[in-house]
């Protein structure tokens, strides 16, 4: 699968919606993958993004220390990937070959790419001043792909406790709303 | 409509997804509402919720002022309603009024519930340090209701310039994330 460039200042429309993503680090050679649901747009340009990562994950001080990730993001075909992920911790498993995802080189930060999703935001922490009382990281998305055969992705949703709602169908108003 | 008190630990279930929200305000006896997409949790218990609400937005005052707002979950039977808040500004029109919303009491705050949106959330600021910055605020939920009549709704998920992905099917896997 070949990606392509896709402009910053579209990003917020790809989370936005409210996606699971997945959250890649690397740290001392060592890559690691987090399942995500806690973050939000903070800025269209440059695309920000802030998110909670809980002091529990390995990611945690991956992220800390490298002040760089990369937010990939799954569709449906994924769903199970996305749970098994969330399980488990990088402390004990190499989650990319445990789940026979595919690492590609990022092109402006360490963490990987995972080539199974459609779509990778390469990020770079920008604001740590919330992370001590909230786990709360503020990213820069300095370099998005995407893959180009994917029209209509299935993004996940989580509800809590394992409930994932799949994407629907979109509809259009007459918005004003960028 | 009666609304059913709804668990406050359980409340992340309901914003995690990633809905549309109707943010309501009531600065000096007026109340407002206004369309939001860029919210995400930041705590379980009590719940945390960090949303951008732009200094352009009539209701950036009002919150920064009272301190307080109701966040309220719309279905996609209030799409035109979610759009046409979002084209206009409550400096000029009585959005209540304008779209034939009904505006209930709270029971925390000042700021009324939107009795036509499935979940209400009434909010507390709790930390404005990030508000210059970014126009981010830290919001804890202080008390939630919802319709229990409602059982699986479709709600709105913004993609950007009037795009909507409307909630599809859910699909529970085996999770042991929260």
């Amino acid at each position: 699968m070949t990606k392509k460039s896709f402009p910053l200042s579209e990003v917020y429309r790809l989370l936005e919606p409210g996606p699971v993503v997945l959250v890649t680090t690397s740290h001392r050679g060592k890559a690691n993958i987090m399942t995500m649901s806690w973050q939000t747009m903070m800025e269209f340009v440059p695309p920000l993004v802030g998110c909670v990562i809980s002091g529990n994950n390995y990611s945690f001080d991956a992220l800390r220390k490298t002040k760089e990730c990369v937010l990939n993001i799954p569709a449906v075909d994924l769903a199970k990937h996305v749970v098994g992920i969330g399980n488990c911790s990088g402390d004990k498993v190499d989650k990319f070959k445990k789940f026979n995802l595919t690492a590609l080189p990022s092109s402006q930060v360490a963490a990987p790419l995972i080539a199974e999703c459609y779509a990778n935001l390469e990020c770079r922490v920008v604001d740590t001043r919330m992370v001590n009382k909230y786990n709360f990281f503020v990213l820069e998305v300095v370099k998005a792909w995407i893959d180009p055969t994917m029209k209509n992705p299935r993004t996940l949703h989580h509800q809590g406790k394992g409930v994932f709602m799949v994407a629907g169908d979109t509809i259009k108003l007459p918005s004003r709303m960028a």
